[in-house]
């Protein structure tokens, strides 16, 4: 049985481009005593995966080139040499960008309550980063104003719908008129900014005529150092994601960082790995939701791993709808 | 009786000059009933003091162009309609860049356990600043690594003194080698840095070899763009002051805000008023420490009222060696 896996082929500077990654055959791993070996039903696409490319200092080690990409995968097991799994049993895990592969353990998912691909969107890692993100650091207060960058993304969804469900006045900035009427007229925020309307902190200004309280970074550069001139006294701004930044080979310049001492901001940044434990608490509070139908969710799916990497490079520039998925079987 | 009083001339744009300021003559004012009127001892002077000339909203009324600079002093009770004062009272309060002043309350300080003027400073404001900083920010802890700029300055010398206290390693900013002995040999701190060196990135990484855990920041752009590159995992900036940034027309421009993602770095403005309730327990930690001879404290006097703007001028470029001071009977 042959596996299929895309490798990275080589070291990007600046932005990657499809020559970085290259899709390789080989024959499929073979379980150990104590391990399964699944089979990848859905592979999830996220920024963080262009932080993995590069050889710096991180919260996570770089892939090695030649190395098979990271990333989370909805998976069947095929063939189990663990007790604790059955083949069939479906399982999310760091996976990777492959068809194959094997495992010591996964964290089983429930079938039939949520599309399966849901696990790796808005009951998975991007919904535990926006629950965790909100209810740690932004926590915002009823009748705040919380502002979201990159708002109709996996993470950005669902942080505007639970801030609205805590009663906070919620603003997205999204990429486009079509990402903003979703973001406002399907997902229920207040309001939302077009960043590419050009007028981004008249906008902006306007969508938060009392300041901005609560604001969850996804993205960076420009739209964090725009929303730091609005931000009110004692306000919090959760650092969940720079996208802008990770393609720059010269970081943003931040000019209104004094905004921090004046308005005595607390910005803080966050990896979800860091509340592990709790993940069981994310998933409960999610699924609830999404049962009572008040978590909307949308998602951008290509066929067939040969066309992770182009996808992937759609990502990064937001060319994506909704999260990002690469369907393998 | 004649009061004497330094008013704002005009507005500064960039670093500020002595036309900025005016010396004025004009009758002492006369207590109103439940006042009582003071004669100044000592004015502190402060970096902030430079945000107040300025006409942009900020955490504080801007004093008006002919109003008289604000500051903190010691002063005397020289006529009290105030059932609560006597004549000869010592108080503390923002009296103002002037030697007369009235007023409903004011502080009063207990004479003989330090010097008058320590309660504008290691015992003062600057000393809460410290202690509530560090206590509520930083919470640096036994065995990590605290970075403080302005290390001999009235702040930063009591940051260290506390942070060692409660089991830091504690390593210094200063400019040129006088301060920088004195922060090591004199207060104790275990390393100090020389910014005027030039090579603030190579001999703070020599000097924090496990890293920073703890930024204490008083002075900000190239120190706080270069410390972020050595932030460790969930280390903390206290952002006290960014005194190197309210001259500059053109703000700094922060190229490392990454390493806030990266390192889950907390960073939190700080304004010491937020904790008046509790200037007390401040008072009585710092009063303590003294009476035990564990709180070094340094003074830079000059005398005479007429000088203040020079003293300020100079404290705004580091030429302050301790806490500045203007004398004033």
């Amino acid at each position: 049985m042959d596996n299929q896996r895309v490798v990275l082929a080589s070291r990007p500077s600046g932005w990657p481009t499809e020559e970085n990654f290259r899709l390789e055959t080989a024959p499929a791993p073979k379980p150990a005593e104590g391990e399964v070996l699944v089979k990848n039903l859905w592979l999830s696409l996220d920024p963080y995966m262009r932080g993995r490319m590069d050889d710096v200092k991180s919260y996570a080690k770089s892939v090695d080139v030649g190395g098979v990409m990271e990333g989370e995968t909805v998976a069947e097991v095929v063939e189990s040499r663990n007790p604790k799994f059955k083949k069939g049993d479906k399982v999310v895990a760091r996976f990777g960008w492959q068809l194959y592969a094997t495992a010591k353990d996964a964290m089983k998912v429930e079938e039939g309550r949520a599309p399966l691909s849901y696990h790796l969107g808005c009951l998975g890692m991007p919904g535990r980063t926006a629950y965790f993100g909100l209810k740690e650091i932004g926590q915002p207060k009823a009748g705040e104003t919380l502002v979201v960058s990159a708002a109709s993304g996996a993470v950005g969804s669902v942080v505007g719908q639970l801030a609205k469900s805590w009663g906070a006045r919620v603003v997205g900035i999204a990429g486009g008129s079509q990402k903003c009427a979703y973001v406002k007229d399907e997902l229920g925020f207040d309001a939302a900014v077009d960043y590419k309307a050009g007028n981004l902190h008249r906008d902006l200004k306007e969508a938060c005529p009392k300041g901005i309280d609560v604001l969850f970074e996804n993205v960076g550069g420009e739209s964090l150092d725009t929303c730091l001139r609005l931000m009110n006294p004692f306000s919090r701004i959760v650092i969940c994601g720079l996208i802008s930044e990770y393609n720059l080979t010269e970081p943003y310049r931040y000019r209104n960082l004094r905004s921090v001492l004046v308005n005595r901001i607390r910005m803080q940044g966050m990896i979800v790995f860091d509340w592990r434990e709790r993940y069981g608490e994310a998933l409960k509070a999610l699924t609830d939701m999404y049962a009572k139908g008040s978590l909307k969710y949308r998602e951008s799916v290509v066929e067939g791993l040969e066309n992770a990497p182009r996808a992937f490079l759609s990502l990064l520039k937001g060319g994506n709808f909704g999260k990002q998925l690469v369907k393998l079987a």
